[in-house]
């Protein structure tokens, strides 16, 4: 790997939020954290890595769920203080069983657009 | 508008993240801020307006570049602190005349995969 990941831009907790977009769709399936060490894993490995702010620890996307997270490419943007991964999801990405995490739309009445996979 | 943007879940700036997709081809544009007076505004104009961190003002996309972005539809995910806005982008998303700011991918070496925009 010949990318360095300290040449991305970290917030004052040392995170960066990287968007998950499912490769072909075009979905966008979720948005989480990483750290340096998440963003090096993760190109490492191939398995998308985030970092758990509220576990505080790394969160190997479907390590206990198998709703894994294949990369495909990892984008920067312009600022260096996002990243875009383009993935392969097996399943559902969000935790409440839905293929996206953004299943609520808010335009007018909030109403959901997704129901949970079987 | 009947929804109420202070039921969001704002960070320690009172910002919320705000990912812009293309509608249509789903290709993802940008990532930028809003707080919950930027959300009421875009809900209430149809242009999706940020706010802008450096300048601490709002910015309503594409007002003096004429690259605007009319809302389709804003998203909210299942925890609340992300948002999705799926829009009609006019001309490039990205200040470098990039259609995404999403143009630069870091698996292996650095490539460009976009030119800008003629």
């Amino acid at each position: 790997m010949s990318f360095d990941p300290s040449t991305l831009v970290y917030d004052a907790n040392g995170l960066i939020p990287c968007i998950a977009q499912q490769e072909g769709t075009g979905e966008v399936l979720m948005m989480a954290w990483m750290n340096a060490e998440s963003v090096a894993r993760t190109l490492g490995t191939g398995r998308v890595t985030y970092w758990s702010r509220s576990r505080q620890a790394f969160w190997v996307k479907g390590e206990s769920s198998g709703h894994v997270q294949e990369l495909v490419d990892l984008r920067v943007d312009c600022d260096r203080d996002c990243l875009l991964a383009v993935v392969r999801q097996t399943g559902p990405a969000c935790h409440t069983n839905r293929r996206s995490c953004f299943y609520t739309s808010v335009v007018g009445e909030e109403t959901e657009l997704m129901a949970p996979m079987v």
